[in-house]
């Protein structure tokens, strides 16, 4: 596969002031705007001011040119067009018309953009190589030390560029600051808020509008108060330009005046020293904000001491799979050519949130269209639509017959002491124990459900907790067996204390067949694993122990150390507890056994899928990977698709029954201000949907071909038994599973990778194994053809993962293998 | 006063369809496409269809009049404009020039809206008067058994209607579904998807979009395409009209031949199925939800056994202070002429977070330039602009000179777990408690800091928490004296228990009296209070009681029931506790003093300012009332002007220390997924801005002057000692208290009224006396004059309150006032 492009830079320099200029329609003075500030600037910075049109359309004569436009009236601008096309219409028409595209060889044999010059005719640009070669223009223009660079947009700021991608969306990855020409004539006030709106919500910055100034329909007046007020962005008029001369010579002479004129105006200028400072105050936020942070800010989960500002992430911004965060030269010894802002792949899918990819225009207008319908609407005993539609949603998706009822809380804290509440009283009252009996929960050692103190209580005493006042975990959690690819080899590895009971490690020819669950227990792998778990409850409960729910992260323990558990361990233990329930019941007491199917019996079964659920692993619910169907289930993360906090409790009706009655004090008392808040349903479910339709549209069959699916070709959306795969390919991870000087073992499942790095300290989460790794990543290249880039990524003990997005691509996963495999053999 | 016209039900009948038509820009043929709707329409309902204008601006030619072109080329139409401006410019701009206003007497006659007829050269309507005729011309139409009626606006969707107020912001209220005509011309594919977003962002749906089709630009291509991909909303295209003809009957022919075309093509009665399909679907969710949400949702804080449909208020969307609730005529015995929808005072301010009103677009665009910027980032160890500039606003308008830091969380309850572990660690170490000896809290009664376990073990045991399994409340909760009007006058209630130790109650001038807490401690009020506080803690320190921190809610104790303390007892409390760490340390070791005058002293004080915070009772922080700073202070709620979830807490310099080593697991070990979500610190950002900006501009003024300072006029925003004041009028909480048959007592704080009434089961929180008031706020009036309104609120036991958001009018709380004194006397 050849090396894709390395990932984009936005461009920005200390001594480069770049501009982006965005029409509210078009034929509303852009090019006269242009010329304008570039000749204003110029004045201030003889020979430093440069002009760039990425795309031009016709019409091609003399005098409407851009180029010609600005050669003739602001000569001592350089200036650049990269496609030109002669037809006057839409980019994204003109590219498929046009055949005469005059690109510039000289810029494009500079790159390595798929544009091949020997099909120029035919060749319509992609969004990629379009911003590639405008940062590269803008590099060029920093290294020979231009002051200024306008880059100029054609038509309005939706009109589509040559791939049909509407400029707004096609430039964000730029993030340039903005001068927005709004529309003078009548109606023009409407397209241009709209336009200015429709750039804020892709995270532009428009730092001016400009407008020329006209008595009739006064838009400049209106405009200039509508910005003061509602946005604080500053509003400049100017006279219009002349009417147009029939003589070509008096025209050009009116304009020349006409641009003398008002390139020196107080207002034109004006805007010009605007801009400056705007770009000042830009770097002087960005190189003081670390250090006002370590100030500030009080870090979650962080020795905040050993930090200094060059150990803060400044992040200005973030595209998809990217940040763009200051890049460290920029504030060790900073020239004027270096580029303060590098690209950082969001290597822990900001603390797994991520999963369509940062500043998705969808989530941003779902969350737009209900903070617009509704804002936030108290919940209890109210209903909106984006509520309901969420709720039968996730019931319809979890296809799981247990489900009936949506709890909403915050954040994964929060919606597991929900799950608490519901199973624990479940459990007490048709066991019949008093509330004084405190009742524990079956679990696994290094489970994480949250920081919350009910949440941590279902953990085991650990470096996370163990220095909490008021921690005090409450049940008992089993040791378990896990699953590693080792030396090239896919295995189900029993700690040392208990292969007496169940059994040596054992090696299998693929990850598909350790998760073939069902055929495992065919061949009778499941009944050491079953034994032991019941001898281990009889023991407990013969020692008086009380147990109230079990509560597991099915298949991965995320915070505890991104252990793959053996699925079949897992199921082992649901199927135990189902089938005993005389292992919980209080003694010397009767209880009814439920008739129900989708009643619990045993213990209420609890599975935390905020981490794993929602397709992290590949699938919409990592329940199925168990084959089984919990009781209750915890969903987050993922949920709002890396956009605001909220969560999901979704329990069975025999659970909800539990709380019914016609005593008030018997409801769930629990609910948050913000529960169930309409921008987060709305979120949820745009979020939710869309990766519904990925996975049907078959969106992941390029990961499901790297190696993991038996035929090795994609496989349609029903998982087989199994059947399995992951966004990293196969051959990475058996690849670097051999490097068995430093890595333990590896597991790719969904769009995890987790490198169990060798630890000589044993100290755990608090071990420093993986950081020389991930010191690697982080430096990353600072020489990159498109900026410097690099990964950001998280360890965790001795654990180096690394998580995708839903939209990552296949080249992105290619590109962050690579370095990857480079830095471990460091 | 004049009685304000009542609130505003939002447009919705079982049998009328009323659609909006937005233009894109102006010139894109809303006329036309009006025209065709409506006589597509009126082929299948003769006679049913009807149009409105409410705006019309220029020019007078008989051609080009809306009216005239509808009268001429659908004259089965019914159709009326309301407000007529001959110069054709924007009608913000038309407004003023005129002088030839022509509006229709027989309306305004049968409105009681501010314009007068003998005026009405000079009048330019105001929003309310646009909406309250446009919703009244709809109510007749629905009792004549009109079918269809289109309401067309003016130029663009952001085009100023008359009083300067875009249309987009100014139709919002009524949320007409919409119909957008689409902009063919070359540009109008930008200006077309900037129009559909800032109608989205204003929670408009925006059912069809229809444009001209045309060759060259393509537009119709490109649109249907992208708003398929994008947005799931159909695009249909109609031939261009004719070229006007010179003559003026040949160029009414030709249209009149287009328009009989075009009205019958499959795409225009394809448009009219669609729209007709979409009312139903509206109406059969509406319909639906309350019995599906029973079905799929489990509420918070709800026994949903008790409920049935009619309980749960279906919430089409909510603006400002009003939601538009399902009414419950539609359901019981619906009729063609019922309105479906009424407008519900938010009288619980959304569980108490709402403050700059539902769906403010300032708080939408907030929203959306984070979305789009950013999505989220993780925040260990990064930074964001969002973050920095939030904490910097928050520790500055604090005024406190202990708080440096920030630590984010999600919600109230788990900023208050955070502000746990913060105070609790700091006692241990210093007072070298062992990780076994679990520290309690010294608080009050009936507080209540969340729902999480932590949360709630630091309240006493209640109904709230005595059936959750894991609670295990931990600490002592000392009883206090309350403040309530009673009778008309202003007393410090004293319990009886208490009486011995505090003495009697007492009687002030003002509620201002009472909170002179200063001028009270020169007449020695306090001694009282501490000698009790203190005697309290040896005795408990003899006991062996330990505690780690003082934990209470200044002022206003929320969920445990509205009770407003004392604010000298509070502040005796805090002051005893920092002057006596001889009661807390551990025996017969020693300890260190600090030095510095921000540092802890006796207990960490932890100010619970989650509900009394940020302007809920009138100021920023309401540890301003007790004129002390907390060492640990906690808001969420308003902090994000009733948005999303966001919660910090903010902590000494001296507390951070605490967790400050070389070692990793010293630090604090908490932190959620989405902690300082950009999305989340930017709408906080606005939020706390825009209020901070309303108390500097005396936003709040009016309410002062309702009878609350001491001099009757407004005062200036630096507080002096002891001036409170309430968005309800002090002579409504006087004259209230009066009945003293019903109330127990009243008071009224910011924009807090809360009414206790008497309760003879005594069994509080789950007391039934508040809600026969309750139940007649929310009946309402169902014959309102702009359709049917009520009030919707919540009671906590025995306490009825009503919460206003910061933007609430006076108008507004006078019309609750005269309903609440009516509902009372009942």
């Amino acid at each position: 596969m050849p090396q894709p492009p390395p990932p984009l830079a936005s461009p920005l320099w200390r001594s480069l002031r770049t501009y982006q200029i965005f029409g509210a329609n078009t034929e509303v003075g852009k090019t006269v705007f242009s010329t304008l500030l570039a000749k204003a600037a110029a004045r201030r910075c003889p020979g430093g001011v440069a002009f760039l049109k990425p795309v031009s359309t016709g019409p091609d004569s003399e005098a409407d040119d851009r180029c010609i436009h600005i050669t003739k009236f602001a000569p001592d601008v350089s200036n650049k067009t990269l496609f030109q096309y002669k037809i006057p219409v839409s980019p994204h028409i003109a590219a498929r018309l046009s055949n005469k595209v005059s690109h510039h060889p000289t810029l494009l044999a500079s790159q390595s953009i798929p544009v091949s010059p020997s099909h120029h005719a035919q060749t319509i640009p992609s969004n990629e190589a379009l911003l590639f070669q405008t940062r590269d223009y803008a590099a060029q223009c920093a290294n020979i030390g231009r002051k200024w660079l306008f880059v100029e947009t054609a038509g309005g700021v939706h009109s589509p560029g040559p791939s049909g991608t509407t400029q707004a969306d096609m430039y964000a990855p730029l993030r340039l600051p903005v001068v927005l020409v709004g529309d003078s004539r009548l109606g023009g006030i409407s397209g241009t808020i709209s336009a200015f709106e429709s750039l804020r919500m892709r995270g532009y910055d428009v730092e001016s509008v400009v407008l020329f100034k006209e008595d009739k329909y006064q838009n400049y007046e209106y405009l200039s108060e509508y910005f003061a007020e509602h946005h604080d962005v500053p509003v400049a008029g100017v006279v219009e330009p002349p009417e147009r001369r029939s003589r070509l010579e008096e025209d050009v002479r009116a304009m020349s005046q006409y641009y003398e004129e008002q390139s020196q105006h107080k207002d034109t200028s004006g805007v010009i020293s605007h801009l400056e400072s705007r770009h000042e105050q830009r770097i002087k936020q960005l190189n003081s904000m670390a250090t006002e942070a370590l100030h500030n800010i009080w870090y979650p989960f962080t020795q905040q001491s050993l930090l200094s500002p060059k150990d803060i992430n400044v992040i200005d911004s973030a595209h998809g799979d990217y940040f763009q965060t200051l890049s460290p030269t920029s504030t060790a010894s900073p020239s004027e050519s270096d580029s303060l802002l590098r690209a950082s792949f969001d290597g822990s899918a900001s603390w797994w949130t991520q999963g369509l990819g940062h500043a998705n225009p969808k989530l941003t207008l779902a969350a737009a269209y209900a903070a617009g319908r509704y804002g936030h609407v108290m919940f209890a005993s109210g209903i909106h639509r984006p509520a309901a539609e969420l709720s039968s949603t996730l019931l319809k998706g979890m296809e799981n017959p247990r489900l009936t009822r949506v709890f909403f809380s915050d954040n994964g804290s929060t919606g597991i002491e929900v799950a608490l509440k519901m199973g624990l009283r479940a459990a007490k009252l048709r066991y019949g124990w008093s509330a004084e009996e405190k009742l524990g929960v079956v679990g696994l050692r290094g489970s994480y459900h949250g920081d919350t103190i009910g949440a941590m209580d279902c953990s085991e005493p650990s470096g996370y907790n163990e220095k909490v006042e008021w921690y005090d975990g409450k049940g008992h959690w089993f040791d378990y067996p896990t699953v590693l690819c080792v030396d090239g080899k896919w295995r189900v590895n029993v700690p040392r204390e208990l292969r007496e009971a169940l059994g040596e490690d054992a090696d299998f020819g693929s990850l598909s067949e350790i998760f073939d669950v069902k055929g495992r227990e065919e061949k009778g792998h499941h009944l050491r694993y079953e034994a032991f778990i019941r001898e281990t409850l009889e023991r407990l409960q013969k020692q008086g122990r009380k147990f109230g729910s079990v509560i597991i992260e099915p298949v991965v323990l995320g915070a505890g150390g991104m252990a793959l558990v053996d699925p079949l361990f897992q199921r082992a233990l649901v199927n135990v507890v189902r089938k005993s329930p005389e292992l919980f019941h209080k003694p010397n007491t009767s209880f009814e056994s439920p008739s129900s199917p989708t009643a619990w019996t045993g213990l209420p079964i609890i599975f935390d899928e905020v981490f794993t659920g929602l397709y992290r692993l590949g699938r919409f619910s990592s329940s199925s990977f168990l084959e089984t169907h919990p009781d209750i289930s915890v969903h987050a993360k993922l949920l709002t698709g890396g956009l605001v906090p909220l969560c999901t409790t979704l329990a069975s009706e025999n659970i909800f029954e539990t709380f019914s009655s016609q005593d008030k004090t018997d409801a769930l008392l629990h609910g948050h201000s913000y529960t169930a808040h309409p921008v987060g349903c709305q979120v949820a479910l745009e979020s939710v949907k869309e990766m519904q339709k990925m996975e049907r549209g078959g969106s992941w069959d390029w990961a499901k071909a790297q190696g993991w699916t038996t035929s090795g070709t994609p496989v349609l959306s029903e998982q087989p038994a199994g059947d399995v795969w992951s966004t990293w390919p196969r051959d990475l991870v058996e690849d670097l599973s051999r490097q068995t000087d430093r890595v333990s073992g590896i597991w790719a499942l969904g769009s995890v990778l987790a490198i169990h790095l060798k630890d000589a300290s044993g100290t755990g989460y608090f071990s420093d194994a993986a950081q020389s790794v991930r010191d690697g990543l982080i430096a990353g290249d600072p020489e990159g053809v498109n900026g410097p880039w690099n990964v950001h990524c998280r360890v965790l003990g001795n654990v180096l993962y690394l998580m995708a997005g839903q939209k990552t691509t296949e080249e992105s996963v290619a590109r962050i293998g690579s370095l990857l495999r480079e830095r471990l053999k460091e």
